[in-house]
């Protein structure tokens, strides 16, 4: 790509990456399709598989918001149903906030996890968005939201862990990545409840970047409270679909609060560095779970490829290329994108795989399940349509 | 084989099975002296890698008494120190018995699950042998022995898992399962405890037998209490490790009773059936988790292959051979035992891979984790070492 002229090079990356915004749009209408068509519950409201994690009703909003062509009624009607079943059925012994994990058809509770993130996409559901839903959705998103924070920065007894002695006072990098998102998801139209998480949002910035160790050469998965590493296989932990996901909202919070070196970190450590300690040379893909002194994990599937991590990845690196322009972060996303079609998608019966292992062969047929629903496109599907900026000089860093 | 005559394909069969009684007398040697370098912790007592479940206690107190060759002193030495790390530190929170799945070092309690698991593995190790150990021991695993025949048969919410009104009331195949081999293990060498749990052991056998469903075609890892195929894919959910071990404890179980029809079945459903059902027509090997109606099964590693359902079908096989010498029986522990040491054993470091992927790759390289001890090899090492008894009359069922 060093032949030819600037402004013929520009111009060809701009079709290229047209291409590409043109495929993914192709495969959310065909993924969407999938999920109207086999997910809804017509008699108790509700989706098929997976309430608490698939966050259906957020993303029918969201397609609903922000693309001329799923603003149809049937789209709406579906999360305004699921919102309902949510409200009614999601917390297992209201007053409590507990949310259950899995419910049956009928809105019983199967299985409640001692964590927060049944609760986080349930707050995510009821904002999904004020003007179309009711607007006692946000008060509940709200108060919701309140309990989770009370449980991670006051008192976690409420989540019925036990606090054992010998159980190291870990924090997963998925807790305070959650929530940032979280943030960034009810402080987006409403400015009132922006204000009021600002704080939040800083704080979760400075936790997650305790998680980059080892003289910035690791991100590690869990580490102490106070920013240390962590001993043995827990603190070793990797996992690079969270790294990558940690970056595209530390990004993101970095492009809001104008914070240029934080944007430079999120893309140095958390979009390079664990996309490149995490990529397969062998076969390809991200690895699941990884061990910074590359030994064995004891996870079992620790080497399989889930579509998670690389709809993550897409994300970030397209995101990361549209602010800065640079090259380098552009053909990643291609990268990953050409795996991700060549792999995931079904080109027989539509939606995803969701699971491959390491070689790259299907090792699951399931379309959804316990952990997957709806495949994530849209948040790569509303990234600004803009020609690339002028690229900026290469340096061996941008590389 | 057909060829020759029955007395000389006797003769070249007993030579057969005496070969691989050596490769597994050398394996054994191999595996123990590996875990008698690696495993033993000087300072505390205790072993590394996962306590709660590998049975080091039990398995070094067994292979003291049962091999003239492992009757040494650092063995029994071993099996001490560990038992008293057991009983000093297992318990998380005495009086009450729940016991931890996993410590620290120093003996504090960093996991503990809601089952009975953990409890039933510290059952095993304080009967590891009265003569032996303390006889506190003795006692211990009693009482430890009726705290879970409570929660396991009157009530089970001191295990700390919440009834949630969704959840099916399943019985996991495990849980009996479990059980009938404590019940064995306590009564062997005691008649009193023997006569103590007699009705619990049949009691057990009856609800393993439950698990048979489809007209005696499957056999299901999760019914209802009264013996009921469940919905869904937790009804659909097969473990044929599970169901092999299982029908190896039946099988002693019968012979102990001397109740041939209970035999006949377990070698026909939980042996027999399993096994066809649950080896890998494509790349051998038991499959880890399968569903009944050959659909996708929800968990990530359920086509991987793992070393324990070997050795139980190994075990389960020779068990049935031994009793009834029905020669198909021999040729699958011949099929499993092939497989099992050209795929699981290490000819370089020692010890067995735990871990390979449907193809048969090492996927894990740890030899111990959270869910790996001491490979089971002397199980089969304590088969009565007598040649076969005449072949029975070749009929289409005993193929």
């Amino acid at each position: 790509s060093s032949r030819g002229c600037p402004a013929e090079d520009m111009e060809k990356e701009w079709e290229t990456l047209r291409a590409w915004k043109e495929r993914m749009g192709q495969e959310l209408d065909r993924v969407v399709a999938f999920w109207m068509e086999h997910s809804h519950d017509q008699e108790h409201g509700g989706f098929f598989t997976c309430l608490g994690r698939d966050g259906q009703v957020w993303m029918y909003c969201r397609l609903y918001r922000k693309f001329q062509r799923f603003r149809r009624s049937e789209l709406l009607d579906s999360a305004k149903a699921g919102g309902e079943f949510l409200l009614r059925y999601a917390r297992v012994a209201p007053p409590d906030k507990k949310c259950a994990f899995v419910l049956t058809q009928s809105g019983l509770p199967v299985k409640v996890q001692r964590t927060i993130f049944s609760e986080c996409f349930y707050t995510m559901a009821m904002s999904g968005d004020p003007a179309l839903l009711h607007l006692f959705y946000q008060n509940e998103a709200v108060e919701m939201m309140d309990q989770i924070i009370h449980w991670v920065r006051e008192d976690s007894s409420g989540l019925g862990r036990p606090q054992l002695p010998g159980a190291p006072a870990a924090e997963s990098m998925a807790v305070p990545m959650m929530l940032l998102n979280l943030v960034d998801q009810l402080g987006e139209a409403d400015e009132e409840l922006a204000g009021k998480y600002a704080e939040l949002g800083d704080w979760c910035a400075q936790r997650i970047l305790q998680h980059v160790q080892r003289d910035g050469q690791a991100v590690l998965e869990n580490v102490s409270e106070d920013g240390k590493e962590l001993s043995g296989c827990l603190g070793r932990h990797q996992n690079p679909g969270h790294a990558l996901e940690a970056g595209w909202f530390l990004l993101r919070h970095a492009l809001r609060k104008g914070n240029p070196e934080l944007r430079a970190h999120a893309i140095e450590k958390f979009l390079l560095l664990s996309f490149h300690s995490g990529w397969d040379p062998e076969h390809g893909g991200l690895f699941y779970f990884q061990d910074a002194d590359n030994l064995c994990p004891t996870q079992l599937e620790w080497d399989m490829k889930l579509w998670w991590p690389h709809s993550e990845a897409m994300i970030a690196f397209l995101m990361g290329y549209s602010d800065s322009g640079d090259p380098a972060l552009l053909h990643l996303f291609y990268q990953v994108a050409e795996y991700t079609f060549r792999q995931f998608r079904d080109p027989e019966y539509g939606e995803w795989f969701g699971y491959l292992n390491r070689e790259g062969k299907v090792a699951l047929t399931i379309k959804g399940g316990p952990f997957k629903g709806l495949v994530l496109l849209c948040s790569v599907q509303t990234l600004p349509p803009r020609p690339p900026p002028p690229p900026p000089p290469l340096t061996p860093d941008s590389h």
